[in-house]
């Protein structure tokens, strides 16, 4: 079996770790400078590695096995978030890079095609998962011309500034790629909480972001009295207790929903507040959970409106996404490798955060594996993951990639 | 008994009105251009009435009688609210004006005094109450050197602008002062639900004005489970439920208490809240009632941090008010004339709403006297009051002031 070299993978992760290093953390924002400078660093490592190296017109980082199909594709993002840490995506790039180089070097799958990618602004810089959609073939050309970043540049201005502007987009070839593998932190403390090492993820979950928008009267909060007011935040305040109430009957263990934002307006001391709004969202691996927490909801609103205190009205800020299953063949392979190397010390979960996985998911069986996040902390400079848990993964989708290699190259 | 002029009364009114007339409302903010210009407008209105008047070194307009003291004085404001209504302060000021007048016109009480002042900037464009707190000789230099309105221009360089800088203030003379009324728009429903015309306030009600802070744990929205969530939000609103309860248990029909902000942080969708905030206002008749509520707050947050979820921390955004009894000889004066002109038509009731005279009460004895707000509203544009009721508190005003001015000077 193929065997990966922990120094190597850990000083690749630690001199990608060097650009855009800032603290303990990361700031690498899609196609700025530093993150330019790090994906053609990667393309570097990955012709070194004996791929054939490209970054492509959105600013994917492409490294294609010189062997023939059927191949396997590794991948995750270099991007990170303002504030971001040097892991969240990095660890499945060089994983994908130190798995192709072990396969390489391993005479029984050294005729194995194991492509490799970092998919462009996974974090939405400009827009969200950009490369891989650009990868399966949606059509990004109105994200290209219209999406901005936060000081206001177009993307496509930026893909200019980078020199991408003529370069052609790399695109999935479904007649070579069959099997999609994306190594990624966990970015919560199940598996700390656990004892565990490894994660095999059973689905990526669905979510639901809504704004609730209450209108009452506004009034002076001095001359009136409780019992005439209409007050659209204290509306608001029970409305969430009752909702509460709905969701935790509808729950599971893995259901999460959140109040991100509350405002009142107009937001002062002396004013009833005359209208309020909330953010709500909510993730769950059932695509019928979803839609029992939803249909709860407009229940509860319809309930609320005949009341007449308050009314409330729901709308979606974004697209409703519904949950991704992984792949369950590669699944196995993942759980038959864990408990291989890591005996009793993996298990199953869905995925709480979004991935490139689910959108590579709709077009190629996917899977993914996750490593421990100490304290369950991302998205944050002081993100991190132990180095012995950091190998230990890498060995454990090492060996599971190459039994998937060798499963579809027939 | 002296009688007032309807038509003369509505007319100054009206005219006062036309004063930054917006709409069916006025902007016409403490020291701007077209407050200045009713203020002078105002100060020859008082001279033809055959008071001595002066915009004095903060701008209050004070019309001194010509006769002897003792006096009394009443007063309102001509400043409003940035999008105030017409009768808010003007209506008591006019009032004033068209007493002093009647009065005058009356051989039964053209001897006694009556003072008639329009205090600056009750409404707090630069520093609330600032006419009536000069007056009573609380130091208001700091203000002047310091106080800003919205646009950031100090107090100091509008009354520059205005003149003023170099003008002496008016003070309360003891000697002469013995009594303060303030006839004001009622602010509130009340008057209107009960078919009421005439309110007799008994007292100005207190206020506490405070700020809740709730630190959590901010978390990624997905991979953290509800069940180690330490969201500062949720916390939040689960506090406000039992602080309703708590309150209401204290409560009185007059009492009120109001969440006027909420905020987040940091604001977004994907993010446990780990820290959030609300503005608490709680307003009471009784000091004692207002000192059991803030207990009961404080024995709140006490059990709420002792729980470990989350913590609460309170601190005081506003001094504490105190509430201020208004003086029962001159209420007992406006019950007599409210009765013999309005009988059954007039109530006792708290002021919800803060004015003048709670500053002037600690140095004279004073009264107020509400008018009936259509739909309780103020601070509205579209704030007003039916003539007939705006008639009859002049009347009702008019004839407890001479009863009151007859007494007191002897």
């Amino acid at each position: 079996m193929p065997k990966i070299n922990p120094r190597r993978l850990l000083n690749d992760l630690k001199h990608l770790r060097t650009f855009g290093a800032t603290g303990p953390g990361v700031v690498r924002l899609s196609l700025s400078p530093v993150d330019m400078d790090a994906r053609r660093w990667l393309a570097g490592r990955m012709n070194d590695a004996g791929l054939s190296a490209t970054i492509d017109g959105v600013g994917t980082v492409f490294g294609r096995s010189r062997n023939a199909g059927p191949a396997l594709l590794i991948g995750s993002h270099t991007d990170t978030q303002p504030t971001g840490g040097w892991l969240d995506g990095a660890l499945g790039v060089v994983y994908g890079l130190e798995i192709a180089r072990a396969l390489a070097e391993c005479e029984e799958t050294r005729h194995v095609a194991v492509d490799v990618a970092s998919w462009i602004d996974e974090e939405g810089t400009f827009s969200g998962f950009l490369g891989s959609r650009s990868f399966v073939g949606e059509n990004v050309d109105e994200a290209v011309r219209g999406a901005r970043n936060r000081e206001g540049v177009l993307l496509g201005d930026a893909l200019k500034q980078a020199g991408l502007a003529d370069t052609p987009r790399v695109h999935i070839d479904t007649a070579r790629h069959k099997a999609y593998l994306e190594p990624h932190i966990e970015q919560g403390g199940r598996l700390e909480a656990h004892g565990k090492s490894i994660g095999v993820v059973t689905t990526i979950v669905g979510i639901r972001e809504l704004n609730l928008h209450f209108t009452g009267q506004r009034n002076h909060a001095g001359t009136t009295p409780m019992s005439i007011r209409r007050d659209a935040g204290a509306a608001l305040v029970a409305f969430i207790a009752r909702m509460n109430e709905g969701f935790r009957q509808l729950a599971d263990a893995d259901t999460v929903w959140t109040v991100g934002r509350i405002e009142l307006d107009p937001g002062s001391f002396s004013v009833v507040p005359g209208a309020a709004d909330l953010y709500l969202q909510f993730r769950d691996a059932s695509a019928s959970r979803l839609h029992a927490m939803e249909t709860a909801l407009i229940a509860l609103i319809r309930d609320f409106n005949d009341e007449g205190q308050a009314s409330v009205a729901m709308t979606h800020s974004e697209p409703p996404e519904e949950p991704v299953m992984m792949d369950t063949a590669l699944q196995t392979h993942l759980v038959d490798a864990a408990e291989a190397l890591a005996p009793g010390q993996w298990e199953r979960m869905p995925s709480g955060a979004s991935h490139d996985a689910q959108v590579i998911a709709h077009h190629l069986p996917a899977c993914m594996l996750f490593v421990p996040s100490i304290g369950g902390v991302s998205h944050d400079f002081i993100e991190d993951t132990a180095e012995a848990h950091i190998v230990l993964g890498c060995e454990v989708a090492a060996r599971a990639a190459a039994a998937i290699a060798l499963e579809i190259s027939g």
